[in-house]
């Protein structure tokens, strides 16, 4: 971590990722540089915010110039170590567990997936993606083996109570929770990311329901 | 919407369904009453927070009696409107289509998923869950005989350009959406949430990076 970023505020973190793909949109549209006015405008935002954020890793633009949006990309790139190769590995290969190791570009956003492993004897044995799924019974050995960092969990609640303890103490460090298991309660050493999508789901009810407060919810 | 609900923020809103999932909890394990420093250890957050947001709906806890679960939860159903069934269609059934389809209780949130759409002829005439995949082609006129509300889009950007342009057409007004496609920004009427996975997992991949911000990623 380089000084400049010690004082980076979790919200900020949190947006920088839209960042990231508005500008890989831009450099794939070959646009070299913008101005925070422009890319307020395309990401419905404020010109002052995006300034304000991208100040806090030393601001990228000049004054009258504009963002070069090659070196401002691979700067977010570089604080969000999506070149990185974190050792992860996906348990429970179920809709979800299939659906999110097919859908999502892992070794794009700092991840490589070196295993998936499910208890179901339907599933084991299968191939998803480019991986054969493993039963979860060798799970212990694999991690001591192949040290993975990173575990998500695609598996119901009472599952991830046993098997994310297991995983810490296998050297586990971070994970990304599809689970209903409030992991984060329970060890407060290791990392996690929860996608609670019933969650986002209510969330739209209200919303549906109260459509004068939707222009706020989208931005945040 | 009632009186006592207006001064709402959507940071309160987006803590909601977090309620909902723990006095859930609570009730499906018989406890009848809890004091707001129980549940603020059992949420992992302070009591005071808790008392403010439930305080916003004209607070349901009595000072030194706690709050009583069953009550409380029905309060904040009716919040959220869980019990609605508002019309929802699905489109596009690959992975994550078929993972939101089958892995989501659509109607414990207050939606009930009417049609399932498709544009691969693989895929449409399968079973998925309790629906028969339809072409997406005969969409418009599912949406003028049976007028869907929300649509989930689970269909990459440039198709969910067109779509939820046609959609919202058809009377569609509010977007679970799946897709990198900005829908509120270029139809600020309707109403959105969306789901960015691959924003999740960079944020993730940041946590990993600086495990000492994890705890208040967490709480947010």
């Amino acid at each position: 971590m380089s000084d400049n970023e010690k004082a980076v505020s979790m919200a900020v973190v949190r947006r920088l990722p839209r960042y990231y793909r508005f500008l890989s949109e831009l450099l794939s549209e070959n646009v070299v540089r913008i101005s925070s006015r422009e890319l307020a405008q395309r990401m419905g935002v404020t010109a002052s915010q995006i300034r304000q954020d991208l100040n806090c890793f030393g601001g990228f633009g000049q004054q009258g110039y504009g963002y070069n949006v090659a070196v401002l990309l691979e700067e977010i790139s570089r604080i969000l170590y999506v070149k990185d190769s974190a050792p992860t590995i996906l348990i429970g290969v179920g809709n979800m567990g299939r659906a999110v190791l097919t859908h999502l570009p892992f070794e794009l956003r700092g991840f490589s997936i070196i295993g998936a492993f499910d208890k179901s004897q339907s599933i084991v044995g299968s191939r998803v993606g480019s991986h054969t799924v493993a039963h979860v019974d060798t799970l212990h050995d694999f991690c001591l083996r192949n040290k993975p960092l990173v575990a998500v969990l695609c598996i119901p609640k009472e599952a991830a109570v046993t098997l994310s303890a297991q995983l810490i103490e296998d050297g586990v460090r971070a994970f990304w929770n599809f689970s209903h298991y409030d992991i984060a309660l329970n060890h407060p050493g290791v990392v996690v990311q929860n996608v609670h999508l019933g969650d986002s789901l209510m969330t739209l009810s209200y919303l549906l329901h109260h459509p004068e407060n939707s222009g706020s919810a989208e931005r945040e």
